[in-house]
């Protein structure tokens, strides 16, 4: 990052996960035009497209028009030197003691927009979608669950990032609502499944990154390599239905059961802006095999927290605070891994993390986790409990490295449960 | 179809899987112009953008240079009943007794290509891709081989039409070389994988559909309704890493172990052209959930066969011999279960059946069958013998309906492996 100080002539609020230190990049559209490329700052979003027709980001060797687009694909592929450029002109221009844009308020009704004037679109056209599980705490937990308690891991978990594709076109921006998916399920009592309306519907706490840089089929990456394929990470509910799941899973892995949504937040934090809250994984035993190794810090203390909002109610039950860092897979395993039998990456592929459980209780990134399959239940500000999701119930995730002129956060994915058709 | 004769002034030799009752779509290029929609009757190329350049394809409400397009997905996405006239029009121009076009040579020069002097390309952008595992026969046999005897099919298996999300990055049209992956593997011998060539490459003999109407997020079709979705068929050739897939596989299903590519063959059959090929399924019993009913025939007489031709051999080993009719679960079943949770179909998604294996021992669609599990050999023209894949190879696909004037066909799907990096 470059050296102005994070003083902005924006009003930052306090808290704001879009400080000067941050400045992701999204998609959004407003009464103006339609989807283009913005950052935010504070509660002000900034068009991308104006900012460069009106001259602020020349000299940076960008295409003209390349924010003129309803995804972020092109930009990225433009890759992660040029998107630091990018991100120093604009803290630059922001900066309180640059009076650039500060000084031009014609200039400015062109480029800034308020945060509720504007409406966030999917950010990335997702090629592929990855997913992996890669918590230790989230693999040990279901397996007590489902499997051994005293053999929960798999044999194969150590030693693989294990992960599955995913179905990409469902993958949805925060804000839209969630329709709770039909689907055949069978309970323990009965001899045959029936197609109905799911009945323990859950989120589970992911985070994702979005690659930048594609490979030729054939082609690998070591775990050094991959850093600069990766642009930047999102919030991910990757939600689940997990009667159908349960049915339907041997023995080809999740289908029906996550493909009717995964929800992303609006703003791509760049890695960037990440790098300050770099951290220590847990230890590695046993060690990976060479393909795998990394002697970087590739984790990242990123804060998460979900909350659940019934319908009618003002209020949220947080239900769970976890934390990125905990992951036993990092993002550049995850993705050597991937690219370790010569698949191709393209631009714009999107790898969610996995449920993100930490080592206590309230950590749990799931409903299955939180209620133990079921067993208790959680309370919610309107006096009502949960179990699993309900219809009507707005499921919100948070996360955020950092505190106050330097923390950089995600802001929220939310999604509200409509009842099935 | 229309009435016309299917003789045609295009010469077609005997056996051509491409005599005027096929007229599939894909792409190709040439030393004229880059990748642009085409044709094929009998070892021509018809070159569709100039045929409308031309003028001879106006009344049916084409967009102007819907043909000049690297991918099919523009013309599929204008819908079935457009694509059946475009065919007809088509078979109507190449009719022997058409003048039109047969008394223009000079446009003929610019229209037509013999088939040595194109490149063919990937036919579609797959933006997701799902892979079923629709044959009872290839079921039963692998749950045989791996779990219990007595009790092969799994309990969903006869509710389900079981599938799994693919990588589409990695599908690539027939006759690109396919490099032997590298990846974690475990000999029963060891007590830890290690990282290296896959020892058990396989082949699956399927056949994918392709989609050509949307459906939005939320929304779900019968097995009825599906029918207008599906424009056409390929053949696919799921490459398969035994060793790598068995490790990596539990809970969530196949990962590298498929990634790595997946071939396809370049023209797309119109279930236009299949429709005098329709058949009746086996009896599905028990009945199916009332979403999955079907009362119409949905299973497609086609004839499959596998060969394996050896680096340096003249000659082909024929392998395996089945037919598409042999899927228990048919392709509208398997769309309408893909919809019912509500995941949204786009234009360009690929459905692959999953390896399509008939009752005999010879019409088993991969090595892991057909030599059961390496238990045997098979024999190849060179002299040597396979138990799987070996680095060089040539494993050649093909499929068809019907004979002679009536032979509708796919022509081949091929792809040398190259050895491991």
């Amino acid at each position: 990052m470059s050296q102005q100080s994070l003083e902005s002539w924006i009003e930052i609020p306090q808290d704001s996960d879009f400080t000067l230190a941050n400045i992701p990049f999204g998609i959004f559209s407003d009464s103006f035009a339609g989807p283009r490329v913005g950052t935010r700052i504070g509660d002000t979003v900034v068009d991308l497209n104006a900012l460069q027709s009106e001259g602020y980001l020349q000299g940076l060797g960008l295409p003209e028009g390349i924010f003129a687009s309803s995804v972020l694909n092109p930009f990225m592929a433009l890759g992660r030197s040029v998107a630091g450029l990018v991100r120093n002109r604009i803290i630059e221009l922001f900066s309180a003691d640059n009076q650039a844009l500060q000084s031009n308020a014609e200039v400015q009704e062109k480029i800034l927009r308020h945060d509720n004037q504007v409406v966030m679109c999917m950010p990335v056209n997702v090629g592929d979608y990855t997913d992996f599980y890669s918590s230790i705490e989230h693999a040990t937990n279901v397996g007590k669950m489902f499997r051994d308690p005293d053999n929960a891991l798999l044999p194969n978990w150590k030693y693989i990032p294990v992960g599955y594709h995913g179905r990409a076109s469902s993958i949805v921006v925060s804000g839209t609502p969630v329709r709770r998916p039909n689907g055949q399920r069978k309970l323990p009592t009965e001899d045959a499944p029936t197609f109905g309306p799911c009945r323990t519907l859950d989120f589970e706490l992911e985070m994702a990154f979005v690659t930048c840089k594609p490979t030729t089929l054939g082609e690998t990456l070591t775990p050094k390599d991959a850093e600069e394929h990766i642009f930047g990470m999102v919030l991910f509910n990757d939600w689940s239905a997990r009667d159908i799941q349960k049915w339907e899973y041997v023995p080809l892995g999740p289908y029906l059961g996550k493909s009717f949504a995964s929800s992303v937040s609006p703003w791509v934090v760049t890695m960037d802006a990440l790098e300050p809250f770099r951290t220590q994984g847990p230890k590695q035993d046993p060690a990976p095999l060479p393909y795998l190794e990394c002697d970087v810090n590739a984790n990242y203390d990123i804060n998460l927290e979900v909350s659940i909002k019934p319908d009618g109610s003002h209020d949220e039950a947080k239900v769970c605070s976890s934390n990125y860092k905990y992951m036993y897979w990092n993002m550049l395993q995850q993705l050597a891994h991937q690219a370790s039998n010569g698949c191709n990456i393209n631009v714009g592929d999107m790898y969610a993390s996995g449920t993100i459980s930490g080592p206590t209780e309230d950590s749990f990134g799931s409903m299955l986790e939180l209620s133990w399959a079921g067993s208790k239940t959680l309370p919610m500000p309107d006096g009502s409990e949960r179990k699993f999701i309900q219809d009507g119930d707005t499921v919100i995730m948070r996360g955020h490295s950092g505190e106050g002129k330097n923390r950089v956060g995600f802001g929220e994915v939310k999604g509200q449960v409509l009842p099935a058709k």
